[in-house]
Order: C-alpha cells, then structure tokens, then sequence
C-alpha cells in the first residue's frame, strides 16, 4: 500500500483512513450508550477466546518472530515481542482483571441545584475515540484495547510493524468477544498499513478521533507532538530521582535505592539518578554505593561521589537528563532539600521522585515543591504504577498536566457532561 | 520590534520571548506554594487600584480607540473595545468576586492507605504557567489573570494589538495588587510585542508554558490549533441547537427558543438552529415563527419551514454550521428526536444542545446520546455559563473533551499529583 508511485496508493490509503476513522466513530456511538454489563461480557468473551486461540496466537508470533530475526533488534526487543503460553494467559487474565474493574461511565461527580430550580448534573462520560501508537509489545494489544472498551471508548490501535501478524490475531480474539456480546467489531480497530505515512495520516484525523496515547521510545513521542492535530496524552521518560537527605534513617535510605534502581531496570517507574545531602555522603553514601556497585550496578557520578568510590565512573553533563532504562545509576551530592528541588526541577520529567528522610518538615517541603506527577516520602519509586495505586489496570503513566497526570486507569480515560434539567426556564 | 530586515530583529523577539516565559515559570514555582490568604489580598488590591488607576486607565483606552477609529472595525468591535467607568468598575468587582471564590489548590480529591501501608493523596495543584490569547476586550485581561492568579498559576496574556494600550493599564493595577501582597510581579505578564510573529514563538514555549487558552474568531482558535506544540484548551464556536419535541410543552417551547435565540445574540451559548418534530410544525412552529419575526430575528429555513411563513428565507447548506452571533436562527423540520441527535451530530460543535418535551424518555434519550458539553432539558441554552452554573466567573466554554468540558473557572484551571507517604516500602 501507499507506495507513491503516483499519488494514487497515498490516496488509497488517505481513503482508507478515512473510513477507519468513520467506522471508529459511529461505533463510539454505539459504545458510549452500551451496558457495563455488555462491555463487561465482551471482556470475558475475548479471555475465553485468547485462550482458545492461543495456537493461533502462537503461530503468527513465530512469524513474527521469524521476520524480526532478519532485523536489527536488540535481544530486549526480540523478547518484548515473543509470546508465549505464559503471556497468553496473563493476557486472557487481563482482561478478565478490566472487567472485574468498576465502570466509571454515568458516574455523577457532583449535582447542584440552582435557586431558579435548574438541577446541574456533571456526569461520566466515553472519551470517544482514542488511538494508541505503541511499539513491538503485542500484548499491548490486548491490555490497551480492554481498557478502551471498559472506559466505553472506540480505539484505533496502531502496533509496531514487527508485531503485525501476533496483533492481528490478538485482535480477531478481541472481536470475537465483542460479537459475544452484541457489540460493534469496529470498537476496535487496527490500522490498515505499516507504512509510516499512515500514522501520519491518523494524527490528522481530528474529526473522528479525540485523543492519542503513544507508548514508545523518545524518537516515537517527539513525532506524535509535533505532527498531531488531535491532544495527546503523553507518556514521557521517566528520569526519577531519590534524594536521601542528611536526615535519612540508613537503613531506609538502603533499601529503597536499592529497589526503585534494581527490582526492574527497564520500567519508567525505576530511579536514574540517587541526589545525596553531603552531610551525610560518608556515612550513607558509601554504603549505597557498596551495594549498588556489589549488585551490579554501574555509577556515574559527580567529582564528589568520584572521590569516595574509586569504582565511580565520572558522569557528564547529559547523564543527569539520561533515562538509562539499565542497570546505571547518576549520584549527585549536594546541600539539602532545596538544591535537590532545583536539580529535580533541571534535569526531570516530572514523572516520580522520592524523598528519604526521618525530617517532617524537609518531607513537606519535598512534597510541595516538587512538580511531578507522583512525589514519595520514605518509598520506593518503583510504586509508580496504576496497580500499586488500587487503579487496576493502567495504559501508563502520564507525564502532562492536563486531563490526567500520573497513572492512566479507566477513570483518565473518560470526560465528562454537563445534565441540566429544567421546567421550561429562561435566563433573565 | 521583529521587523525582520536581516534576522536580528527576530533573534530579539526570540530572546524577549524565551526570557519572559523563564520569568513565567520561576514566578509560578512561587506562586504554586503562595497561600490562598496571599492570593486573595493581591486580588483585592489590585481591584483598589483599577479604581484608583480609573483615569489612567481611561486614558490609555482614548488612546486605543483614537487608533481604532483609523482602522476598519465594526461599531460591534468598538464596542468591545470600549471602556467607561461602569466597565471598570465591572472589572474591579469581578477581581473581588474571584478573591471571595474558594480556592482549589491544595485540596484532596482522594485518599486511599494501600495494604503495604502507602498512604497515597490525590490533591490539585495549579496548571502552571497558562498563555492566553485574545481579542479586543480589554477586560479580559483583568478577568482572565484573576481566574490563573486564584487557581495559583502565571498567566502570559496576548490581547489584540488594538487594545494594547488600555491592557497596559490594566496590567500596571494587577502588578500593584500583586506586589502589595508580596507576590511577584511576573505572575502576570504581557508579550511584549505586538508582532504577529510573538504568538508564533509563544506557541513553540512548551518549555515553560503548561497551556494555551484562545479567546476569539475561528481563525485566531484555527491557527493556535495548528501551531501550538503547546496543549490548547478549545474554546470553539458554540453551534447550539433548541429541538422542540412532538411532545412539547407550546409555552415552554415558545419561551425557550425566544430566550436562547435572543436574550443576548453575541455570546456562544445563544441558540443558532432550531430543530422541530414534523408532528408540532403547525401548532408550534407556526406561533414561534411569529415570535421571533416579531422580536425582528431573521429566519432562515429548509422547505417545509419557508412552506409555513413567507417572511422565512431559504436556508443554504453552510446555514446548519454557521455560527451567527446575531438575530438569525435556522430552521429545520425533521422526524424526531433521533433525527435531530443525527442532525447535531453532523452540524453542531458538541457545545450546548437543548430538548423541549415532556416525554421523559425523549428527554432521556436526547440527554444521553447528543455529545455535547452541556446538554439540557427544557431550558434556555442561554443558561450555559459558569456563573449559571454555580462556578463564579469562567474564562470560557470548553468544547473539547480532554481535561475541561463546559465551563473553564478557576477549578478547571488546576491539575493534580499524587503525593505518597511511606515508612521505608520497596516494591516486592
């Protein structure tokens, strides 16, 4: 498809968009109205039908996996894209997980009735049409679909091409239980081509979708701001830091670098940098940095942390804004809570940080100052998740202001309405 | 300033504008933890001194419209542009309604203890620095700073360039308010050019700027729309439609569409196309035509509509989307409630719809399908606003779906974080 030899397969594809995005919408229609018990039903119909599908499944990962051989991906990327019976039903379970969630559609927030008798309702409501732009996870498929349904929502889902054949079976299990339960099959859609031009298409499509939700790399983000007509949820890194403050318990301030470094490396939610009161870098420091070097971590650190650690290698100037995604660590020591405010407010992205300290009032300040989506006291940054928050299942964690901050539940995934209901008023 | 002879000129305009969103953004760090007490008495003193500064401010205004008489502006836009000492009175006592207005930031919105101990708030906090980009109405300088200012946030206001000098004098009162509360005087700030480059480069800030707001034309809401990396609250047209059910009250119907219509013809919630089940064209739509005739509002009507009056003009294709701001409704006879939920969905602008029965499951069913804002039952479009609604002032209507919806006052101006309180947890 979309070859431009001539114009004519771009206009193809532009038609075909087109349609997509039509399809979309009408079904969001039907959506927005559809029972929690229906959208319910088709959940637990698409379980069933992963799980019967599963050889399926399997056969277009191998083909997948067949033709991601020939390509240059990294082994973490060869492992994010294979499948196995293992993922199959963590998929399947999933989405029983988003149906078992409550429906936050119809909701009432708050009601008012004015002195004139009007009776105001703000009431949940279906976003509408979300697209999600995601990279070689096919799994991604799944989770991301579900919540879209649970929320009420049509979704046009756009994967990486080396997951193309998985997604699509994924995708006839997502229908078959949408058909279940009486259903549009066009409440979720994939996008007709991998040409890269198509996704260019779809962030025009501002008619018939209202929000993109990419999940990806840096390069897959900057694109979709910059290019997309429709709002963007966005999803950025997460360079979180740990400041442990002169008034840090040793043992606490241990533990949690320990963990929010090292319990999982690749998620947004893992510590990249460790800021250190110099008042206590000799007898907190050290001992942090034995463990994480003993752990097989890899430091980076400033001339001062250089000079107690000779296993330190010397961080440059772009490694404090470096979303490692890898066992290294950045170790900064500075002058307490204000300097670790500023070097936060620097070098972040306004995603987690976390504040070790046995001084309420160094806490406070921490918590109040810092502008991120999630700010920590005396916890590991490895929380930040939508699970760990008692929201269930989560599309990622949102590093913007608007809309929602944080992790992105169900709940992020409505709007709202105004109800108002009267007996024939008129405005004065 | 920007005249673009060699490049210089714009290299100026490119760093006045980077050093005033970095003023934009130290000054909303302070203002983020300034007390509700502060922001309150900055409101209060700068209304003082919009009274005290009357003069002044008056005189700035002559100067503006000594500028605008040379220009091609309608008596509508002069208006607009025009202060007199009730206006800034209104100014002033819009200050000290938003200072009586309570204040959101700080407030949790939730809080849930997790079974491992996290203690985990939900609380709103200010956007940060918000951009607005506006028209001629001087006065909104004043309105809009007040709403950011409560909500905690810096404000960046670009007013059109013909009231720049009476937004000046307005801007000098609120820095009085600001520094007599010992708040800083960036909170409030203006670009300082007048170029129509600036608002390009404003629209490229994202570094230091949380939100664009345009008040104003299709074609100023289409170009930030287009340009802005920025996320942009939509304050789009307001395409708002009555629909006079078969089963609706006649002196209800009457009362609604001469209100919504008329009452005030230039704000978004005025009516613009009413819709009529065939059923009550003779004994509805006849008398309303009569009404609206009477009260010298022009008619413009598909061909059973000209069918019923001969004073009725032809409606064309572009009528169904055309927002009139003025004494002009369009008008449709179709087959029901589900036909004008269709009609609405191809020709409105998801702002303010309206249903006239007393079927209850008519209403229902209009209430729950048209994608609007604000949807209302047998009431006056005319109602939607953030003081009808029991919010205090309102920058605007929303009609986009994402973050606000409806009327945008000082709550809507806000986000959220969460802030976690730990005891030393690490994520198993």
């Amino acid at each position: 498809m979309a070859v431009n030899l001539a114009g004519v397969a771009d206009d193809s594809l532009a038609m075909a968009m087109e349609a997509l995005g039509q399809r979309a919408r009408a079904a969001a229609g039907i959506l927005a109205n559809a029972s929690t018990d229906a959208k319910n039903r088709a959940l637990r119909a698409a379980a069933s039908a992963i799980r019967a599908d599963a050889p399926a499944i399997l056969a277009a990962n191998r083909r997948d996996l067949a033709t991601a051989t020939g390509r240059t991906m990294t082994p973490a990327m060869i492992d994010r894209l294979t499948l196995d019976d293992r993922r199959i039903e963590a998929m399947a379970v999933g989405l029983e997980e988003v149906a078992a969630l409550p429906d936050p559609v119809g909701t009432i927030e708050s009601v008012v009735t004015r002195p004139n008798g009007l009776r105001i309702e703000k009431v949940r409501v279906p976003l509408g049409v979300i697209g999600i732009i995601y990279e070689s996870r096919p799994n991604v498929t799944a989770d991301a679909a579900a919540l879209c349904l649970k929320a009420g929502n049509a979704a046009i889902l756009r994967g990486g091409s080396e997951s193309t054949h998985s997604s699509a079976a994924i995708l006839a299990a997502l229908a078959t239980g949408l058909e279940a339960a009486g259903l549009p099959g066009d409440a979720i859609q994939r996008v007709p081509s991998q040409d890269r031009a198509a996704v260019g298409i779809l962030l025009t499509l501002d008619r018939y979708i209202d929000v993109i939700i990419p999940r990806g790399g840096k390069s897959l983000i900057q694109r979709v701001a910059a290019e997309s007509r429709i709002p963007v949820l966005k999803h950025l890194d997460g360079i979180c830091h740990v400041y442990v403050d002169k008034a840090a318990d040793l043992a606490k301030a241990r533990a949690i670098i320990l963990n929010a470094k090292l319990r999982r490396t690749g998620v947004c939610g893992s510590a990249e940098t460790l800021l250190v009161d110099r008042a206590v870098a000799a007898s907190h420091l050290v001992p942090m940095l034995a463990d994480l070097i003993g752990a097989g971590c890899e430091i980076r650190g400033d001339a001062e942390t250089c000079a107690l650690d000779d296993r330190v290698l010397p961080a440059t100037e772009e490694d404090w804004s470096t979303e490692y995604l890898a066992p290294i660590l950045s170790v900064r020591i500075l002058g307490g809570v204000d300097e670790a405010i500023a070097h936060i407010a620097t070098y972040g992205s306004q995603h987690t940080e976390s504040i070790v300290t046995e001084d309420p009032e160094a806490a406070e300040r921490f918590l109040a100052r810092v502008d991120s989506a999630i700010v920590m006291h005396n916890a590991s940054t490895q929380f930040a998740d939508g699970s760990e928050f008692g929201m269930g299942a989560e599309i990622g964690i949102s590093t913007g202001k608007l809309h929602a901050r944080g992790p992105v539940g169900v709940a992020e995934l409505t709007s709202y309405k105004y109800r108002v209901r009267g007996n024939g008023q008129t405005r004065p």
